[in-house]
């Protein structure tokens, strides 16, 4: 399937909701955890996708559609979220990237990019150049994949408890 | 994590609203996308999980609990709702979910299991003797697990159109 710009918007204005259906009130045996040590949580998740809405997609769409003479973008910072959400809150993570996703949505739906656009490049720090269009279309794959993984991590805590049905849930394994 | 009533609750009881949240609305160009043929698109899994709402978890719990001669399950039919779904659109399928689930984790709530209980023993069709703990853990991590497909299922429609960030984005090869 190709990048569709509003078909791309669609998943990503659902993302805060899904997460807020997903883990609000949810006790913390779920929320806190994770797959074995150096994996993430649902709350390392959501910290995560906040850094990226302050840091990452709409900044680095900044630096492609501006065509300075600088279009390397900053790299990632993977572990921000562990510094970021120190002390905060589920639920008050949750709200945050509500908040941003919202603000961020209604930035890119302001742009009316049009194809040429799209086709724009930036300098990605490893992979060199690439377009805006892969940019956005990375960051709606980017949350289906961390919805896929809280939903799996979360899984997993029951891979015991299930017994003899593990061996019909690929989920537990993955 | 071993099983818990109360916290098995939690996911049950959330599992409508996560999926109305990420699927109610949403183009079928998300909605109706496989992984290929033979596999399941996110309008397919919600069928699923109202056949299993209807056939499957709460008949078996019932069954264990009766404690008769014939503790056998009956085979679960993986296709129903390729059947059971034609001509619904998924706004009334998510409803349709929504409703049963809502029923089904009342009853089960005003079972109100003790640990006796749930060591009673069933016999699946394939594993043999199973505990009420570990059908209703399967239950919790089968709609984990179908929610975790369900947002891999539309991650994987934009494998090509990331580009490089492929490497970055493991749900896509998944």
């Amino acid at each position: 399937m190709e990048f569709d710009l509003e078909q791309g918007i669609a998943i990503l204005e659902r993302t805060p909701r899904v997460l807020r259906a997903t883990l609000s009130g949810l006790p913390s045996a779920w929320t806190d955890a994770t797959e074995g040590p150096e994996t993430w949580s649902p709350y390392v998740i959501v910290g995560h996708l906040i850094h990226g809405e302050r840091a990452d997609w709409i900044p680095r769409a900044e630096l492609i559609l501006a065509q300075g003479a600088n279009r390397r973008f900053t790299p990632y910072d993977r572990f921000a979220q562990f510094r970021e959400s120190e002390g905060k809150a589920l639920a008050e993570l949750l709200d945050e990237f509500a908040r941003l996703r919202e603000d961020n949505v209604a930035t890119l739906a302001g742009w009316r990019l049009t194809d040429a656009q799209l086709a724009l490049e930036g300098e990605h720090p490893v992979f060199g150049a690439v377009t805006l269009r892969q940019l956005l279309a990375t960051w709606v794959a980017h949350d289906l994949g961390h919805v896929a993984q809280a939903a799996r991590v979360m899984a997993k805590q029951y891979r015991e408890a299930v017994g003899p049905w593990r061996a019909y849930l690929p989920v537990l394994d993955r």
